[in-house]
Parts: C-alpha cells; structure tokens; sequence
C-alpha cells in the first residue's frame, strides 16, 4: 500500500518537472478560483464544461493508476510529495503552503488563501486552518529530526482568520522517543493570532528504515 | 465584511444553477484529479496549460469580487453556501461532503477521497482528516438547532485513513447557551475508527439575528 518510490532523478530532471509541472497546476488553480467566481452566462459555463472535459481525457490516457505517492531520490533520500493535499507542486488544491526551516523545530510558512478556502462568508474554514496547521506542525517535527504521523492535534480558535495574505508559524515544543509535541498558530496580516494548534507527532513503524528521515512530512 | 446576501431565488431557479453548476464543478474535479496523475508528455501537459488558461480568462471577464459568501432566501431563510470548502457545489476543491441529518443533533455522511487529498502515500492527509471532521461536527451542532463557529477542535488518529470511500458520523454531546459540544469519527470502509473528533462551536454574536439559525453551518 505504502507509495513510496526510490528514483535516480538527477538535479535537471527535477528540475525540469518543477518548470512543466508548477506554473501548469497554478494554471488548475486559477481555474478554481474562477469556478467558485464566475458570473458568465449558462451557455459559457456549459462550453467551459465540455472543454475542460476533453482536456482532462487527454491527460488521464495515461495516468498513474492511483495516487502520487512520494518519490524519493536514492542519491540522497530527498522526498518529492509532489501530491500532498497541502504543498504538493502537482496538486491544484494545495494552496500551496510551503514551509521554510527557520531553524531546527522552528518553521514559518507565508501563504494565500482565496475564495476556495472560505467556510463562513468572508472567512476562511475552520476546517482549513486545521489542515494548514497540521502540515506546519508536522514540518516543523520534521525539521527537529523527528518527522511523524499526526497523533492528536488541537485547534483553538481564538478569531475569524480572514481568506487573503496569511503567515503560520511553528516550534517544537519537545520530543521523547518517537513522540513529539509541536505548537504553532496562524498570524492575520494585523499580526494577531486567529488560531493556535497543539500536535502530537508519532513516527510510524513502516517509516522508520526509510533512506532518510529528515523529509518534508508524513502528516 | 460579511458575505451573507439575502435573495428571492425561486425553487426553479436553484434547481436550474444546481443543474449548471454541478455538472461543471465536477468536471473541474476530474481535471484536478488527472492534474496530479497525469502522465502525458510535456507538449500535452503545455497545451493543456494553454488551453485552461484561455478558459480562464473567459470565465473571469465577469466574476465576484471576493469569495462566494453565502446566499440565504428571504422566504425560508435556506442558506446556499456553495464556495465552501468541504460541502460548495461550486467548489471543486470540496470532495464534496454531504452531511446528512439522521435525526437534530446526529449526523452521518458518505463520501470519497481521490488522489488530491493525500498526505502519506496511500493515505488521507492528516489535515484533510480534520478539516472534514470539523465540518461533520459543524453540521450536526447546526441539526441540533445551535449553529456556530468552531471554537476548539481535537483530532485523534488511531490509524492512516484510507483515501477512497468512506463514511464520518457526528453527534452532539450537549448544548449550554451559544457554546455546544460534538463527537464524532471516521470510519474506514472496513468499518473501524480511524479518527476521533470532539469540537466546541460557539454561536457568534454576528449571526444572532440571522432570519434563521438553521442553517447548514458557519465552521
């Protein structure tokens, strides 16, 4: 079941999917956002239907039988989780947020979130903030040598968090065997804290021979 | 800064944008799935690019402002919430989730993950897990008559959720003013408990004197 798979990708050919693969699932991404915004008439909408519809059945003649998975690189065990549902380079729902290292077990992610992201009018879901937190939390365990799978996670929501320009912020807290616990919260652009999580991260069994620890996430 | 807009839409025409807004959104999540899976070659994935692109820019020559909001009808009060991020007809970032109401206070829904909701190979992302379970719980404290915003929200994985089918049950463990208490979890198609949910929604004060607090929910 485990999607893992060891490559020989050199430094080009990554480099290479990066300029195809980035500004083509941006292209998806505006495209969602144009969905939820559009206010062409029936006619418009209908002819965009049937378009993306041929589009999609050329791009899917030959398509990975299932999901992306992560591939890793033999050479030096850097992941590429090209698919994750909140950073991955391949995948249109991904906002993305990508999280930079400050230092170790301490991350901070600058990102956007438009109408795709909103639950209450205005607003961006709670849900959401849940699903950008864990990702920050599990990078952040990730950056302390310790990555993991989510445990338990904790959103307190102190204010709505507005859809637009956001920041996420990171820090392990500590660590004991293969258990960490990560704190973090998201920043409006005033500044304030709209939400506060707490993660516990236990690195799973089946991923504790891997090539090399240190990789983006598992959570 | 609240996006809820008051309307006279009729029966009929719900019916006919729900006719023309289904079947587009879902064509969209087709081609967001075949985006991460995709293994045309690149001439194919740039023409793809090109042709989305020009789509968009049609769809955009009228478009919202902002975010979708929600639309409620001045006759029943009835909410359309359809840019939501986990249940937005227009939406196709949502998978959707359709919570239905069993019975005021107990929830239940069916839905399925494609490849665009990973996290660990194979699995659901560990964030989506949260941000499903925080519009279950949402939905039900809303079944019981106590709509609210999410206040604090704890996850408890057991295990990796499968991406696929599968189903997430929610009910409500009491109610004490604007402040009501949820469970809930998500069941693999095997049956068994992958994830634990228990959420605090508070009624917020701009929503009070809203023409009807039944709505589907504001998590």
């Amino acid at each position: 079941m485990s999607r893992f798979e060891v490559d020989e990708a050199s430094d080009e050919e990554i480099a290479r999917e990066r300029a195809l693969y980035g500004p083509f699932t941006d292209a998806v991404r505006g495209l969602v956002d144009a969905t939820i915004r559009t206010l062409a008439d029936a006619d418009a909408v209908r002819e965009a239907q049937a378009e993306i519809e041929a589009i999609t059945e050329r791009l899917t003649k030959d398509q990975l039988p299932g999901s992306y998975g992560v591939k890793f690189r033999k050479a030096d065990g850097k992941g590429r989780p090209w698919g994750n549902a909140v950073m991955g380079l391949r995948n249109p729902i991904a906002p993305p947020v990508d999280v930079r290292t400050v230092e170790p077990g301490r991350t901070v992610a600058d990102f956007h979130l438009g109408a795709a992201y909103e639950g209450p009018p205005g607003l961006t879901h709670g849900g959401v903030v849940s699903l950008v937190l864990d990702q920050v939390l599990g990078h952040t365990v990730s950056s302390h040598g310790r990555p993991g799978m989510t445990g338990q996670l904790t959103i307190s929501y102190r204010q709505g968090t507005p859809l637009g320009d956001l920041r996420a912020e990171g820090w392990v807290e500590r660590s004991e065997g293969v258990k960490t616990w990560a704190r973090g919260h998201i920043l409006s652009p005033a500044g304030e804290v709209t939400a506060e999580a707490e993660g516990l991260f236990i690195l799973p069994r089946w991923a504790r021979n891997l090539p090399d620890r240190d990789v983006d996430h598992f959570s």
